[in-house]
């Protein structure tokens, strides 16, 4: 067998191992502030290939009926406290990621934070915080030469355990959210983009 | 436990299986391909959330020193006969990323296609073709009332289940990468983005 | 006077030139058919450099009240016979821009070129043509060697006088936008980005 | 004359004014900063409308050969001491634009910001300031009342006069940028994406 795919086995069984570790009472307060805010503004926010795991959320969102829009591109509106935050970063302490959670909590948006850090500053300025541990760039700064010891991590370097995590939670997220607002994937696809 | 988590371990489990029924060979010939350009550009092309999953593999790709850059986005150079192509596409009939492969092919630069569909118009311009099964968008057009019956891709809506499987499989190629061009995790640490 | 100075007035001399010489009726047009579509979808498209003069369009827009949306960015709704794509290229051939207007006319959603070659196949697939004259990629292939010798464009190389005049024309655009809507600077600022 | 035209020459007019308003030694230094660093990184920073005309120049720096990334993007390096970072913020304020520079400070790198507010928090984080002066988001908190009454700005709401005046003053700094550095627009066209 190809040593990719035994690294794939190795990152899918770590994956399932993290998501398990999630509070049930997080995913559900996570789904409720969700379909909440279906008839408002969610805002994703993140960084880097955490920003890029948010956005894959976002388009789904969308497809499902939500107003969704992210951070960083051309289209982004003002924040009211009618509206929703989902910011994830796995050491909770992205720059930019940080500040823009701050003005959100500031003009009473609700924000949710996904984060692998619930004592970070991301989660400080949260209302509901989704931990995901897998692993984030922080660890590596305290935690290095242990890992390198027990090499454990070279198939995941640095957040690749938590954006993976997330990506896949967040997708069961939304199968979880179709369930319950009632929508088939035919409803998904008529707001699929059609010129792409 | 909660039904998103038992979503998440159907989803694992289908992506282990798409992984799985890649070819050996395909894999090699990407990875061989993936090195012979380390000192050249590669452009990733997709578009939608197959689009995302090829950043977050472009930005692994430049943590490892590989010159990369994503279509769509600001900075994207002149391709050349040096440079190496890597698009995404489910279904392979995406109109932009067709355009953009066709391109690519006529000015000699190597395509990698990452499809379902090796028959498709993008696979056609694709000296490389990685087959991913999953499913893609274009299914549904031709079989969606069979799946409707079994319910199966209720958990799975859309391209969902090849963009996740090659989220996996692309950050396992990376694993593969470091191990062969000998980059440890501090080497990609050092060329992640500090300002942001 | 610097020489950076001497070349922004050559620069705005030339761009007064370019705009004076849009067809009023065309302008006209274009205004009745912005303000038709404001309880419906806006889709700006463009690639390069004018792709992010039509994104500064868009974001006044948004801040005007309209729904827009951005071509390669993560949220691009299903186009509808309701909805408008407003379509930036000097050349007019651009490959996904043409592309992208070719799906959104079919679907019958209308379509205004901003081009500098009302004959092109992205003014083919438009309802309404604005012909911004400036200078675009293309011309030089023709008539690269004539400029050279003249060295007038040194100053304004490849589609810089278009993108440009696109950009300030743009803009008086939402500013009668806004005479015509009854929009106060104050509307705009309300809907402007705070968590930024 | 159409209405939109008059506004038009008002813009190009003010915008005139503004870029004869820079200090001319100011341009000397920004163009001496940024021939030191043809062989090094620079990053553009720089959120909304600003940001998307630091996209423009960042784009022209490419055809010119310099290595140029854009903050937000996918692909965003380390910076080191070597690098070069240039800011653009009417207000000076924008709290991620001022996040990214004091971040780049810290690490050494060279920051240019180009602002309305000599005086602002951006500036503060920059080794060399260009003054544009135009009017940025911040002055309407102070003094929204007097400009209602002359009425002078509904015809640039917002940012608009800063985020022109830079466009045109960028671009004319790219025609330095070419004599000094001996580029043709032959050079240009040639970095110019062909697969687009």
């Amino acid at each position: 067998m190809s040593g990719v795919k035994e690294v794939s086995s190795w990152l899918l069984a770590g994956i399932g191992r993290v998501i398990q570790s999630i509070e049930d009472s997080e995913i559900e307060k996570m789904i409720d502030i969700l379909i909440d805010h279906i008839d408002h503004k969610i805002l994703l926010i993140g960084s880097g290939r955490s920003g890029l795991v948010g956005r894959t959320f976002a388009l789904r969102l969308m497809h499902l009926g939500f107003t969704v829009y992210v951070s960083g591109e051309t289209i982004t509106p003002a924040l009211t406290e009618d509206d929703l935050v989902v910011a994830l970063s796995g050491s909770g302490t992205t720059t930019t990621v940080v500040a823009q959670a701050e003005v959100a909590k500031s003009v009473g948006s609700t924000v949710i934070a996904v984060t692998s850090h619930p004592d970070s500053p991301l989660a400080a300025n949260a209302h509901e915080v989704i931990e995901v541990k897998g692993r984030s760039k922080i660890d590596q700064i305290f935690d290095y030469d242990k890992r390198q010891i027990t090499g454990e991590y070279s198939n995941a370097p640095l957040g690749t355990m938590f954006e993976l995590s997330c990506m896949i939670f967040l997708d069961s997220i939304i199968a979880e959210l179709m369930q319950r607002i009632g929508a088939s994937e035919l409803d998904l696809r008529k707001r699929h983009a059609n010129a792409e």
